[in-house]
């Protein structure tokens, strides 16, 4: 298929590469044009517009970062909206808030064109591996009109619901993963404070009820005081402040997450916004004393 | 080899009777004498008293409620210590203070009786299956010799370190638990507000890095609207109480910890308290008028 790919950042780059790799003819933009050589290398064709891929394409992927970022791309000048044909499909890919969502699609169907949400996750190893997770929303037929882009991205691709629903699992996704973080962050400190090792009683939880990939993964990242991203803590804040702003909207009270929004925030406050959002174990040792 | 078992509840019971088919001889005692019936029919002595079921083994096992009954059981009028032989080893069960354990292990070692604190969680389904998680703390040549009497009760058995140490990573069992059913709980309740069908959430969740044991277990009961325990919100609140008790000793702020002791508390406040502990999705759901 003819596919338009806006957003040559950490994840877009091996999105599209991946795209080309399984036999698509894929047409990219990005802002800065040094982001477009790699994926230019590997078969992409450079547009200088979002406007110019767009009108080249049937499906149009967007992968930029936030809610004002996907609407500039999709309506500002030289937009995805100015170059896109009647039947194409937009799939925006960025974690952006629901409700604007809802909104775009409404826009575009307008227009004549589709659109999904699908927001993922699994990080750059992800987008790399073609291994991403991927929750979609809107229209059953066009989910599977698309679906082999999809496939050539990720893994674990479901269709949640309509329009909305990829951002709203995506930040479901996103409190569950903040939330779990404090729990094992907690923990592990207790473990600490009393003298026991960290490192055992992640062993001796792994494999039951308290079990989980965060335990795994992100217990092994506060184990060894390295928080090398994977995911920067300045993205998980941008999502649970999608989540907290969606929250006031619906009147909807969540204190666990609202907790982890504080805890994100003190991060950024010390200038740790580019480590992995694994170091709310930071907050968690400094409020005690216990930097390590 | 001799084992005495004190505590006949919904967990000493099961555990007894599958030391018993394990081919040890074992000695049972519970404060109501009915709770002994199933016990003794499955082949297990019954004993008067704490202290006459001690007299008669070389393993000790204690699995009651909260910290005052292990006191009780161990030091009380007729308990373990009046009758337990010196080189013998206490093994309490139970979820009970790390620094009360170590207390404990302490006035027993001075009459020359080994403990061990080996909590564990799987609850009465593991305990019916032997299938339950073991922590273990105490000295590790008692840990190798009392082994056969673990692998009759568990699977998943690791000794974390020295006394108290199985205490100190059941309470962050617990913490880890507690947690990560507020944030599933927050998860699938933005999903509800939204629209988009909870179920079809989970399912998007469960493959990635948000995917857990809770999000699969609590996460199923949370859907159903259904907490027939399983564990029990009153144990999960005293257990909770253990770490926030600890923590205020240690100097230790744990806020995680600290919102789901209140949310257990609240639910303790509506007579929820023998519903199983996923019921905390009841108090997240109640703050923001989403009662089912």
């Amino acid at each position: 298929m003819n596919v338009a790919f806006i957003g040559m950042g950490i994840m877009g780059k091996p999105m599209a590469i991946n795209l080309r790799k399984a036999g698509h003819t894929v047409f990219v933009h990005g802002r800065r044009a040094e982001t477009m050589a790699q994926p230019v290398e590997a078969g992409c064709t450079r547009c200088a517009s979002a406007a110019e891929a767009a009108a080249q394409a049937e499906i149009i992927i967007v992968m930029v970062s936030d809610t004002p970022d996907v609407e500039q791309v999709l309506f500002g000048d030289n937009g995805v909206a100015a170059g896109a044909r009647p039947g194409s499909v937009v799939i925006d890919m960025s974690t952006i808030s629901p409700t604007a969502t809802r909104m775009f699609a409404e826009k575009l169907q307008a227009r004549g064109i589709e659109m999904l949400d699908a927001p993922v996750s699994g990080g750059d190893v992800g987008a790399i591996n073609a291994t991403l997770s991927i929750m979609v929303g809107g229209k059953p037929e066009v989910f599977d009109r698309v679906r082999p882009v999809f496939e050539a991205m990720g893994k674990n691709i479901v269709r949640v619901g309509d329009h909305g629903a990829g951002q709203v699992a995506k930040a479901c996704h996103q409190i569950v993963v903040a939330v779990t973080s404090e729990g094992v962050a907690e923990a592990l400190t207790v473990a600490r404070k009393h003298g026991v090792a960290p490192a055992k009683v992640r062993d001796a939880l792994m494999g039951g009820f308290a079990g989980s990939r965060i335990l795994e993964v992100h217990g092994k990242r506060m184990l060894d005081n390295d928080y090398t991203p994977g995911f920067k803590t300045k993205l998980h804040q941008k999502d649970i402040n999608i989540v907290m702003q969606t929250a006031k909207e619906l009147g909807l009270a969540l204190p666990g997450a609202a907790l982890m929004m504080q805890h994100l925030n003190a991060l950024m406050g010390t200038g740790d916004g580019e480590l992995d959002s694994a170091a709310v174990m930071k907050i968690v040792e400094r409020e005690s004393g216990m930097e390590r």
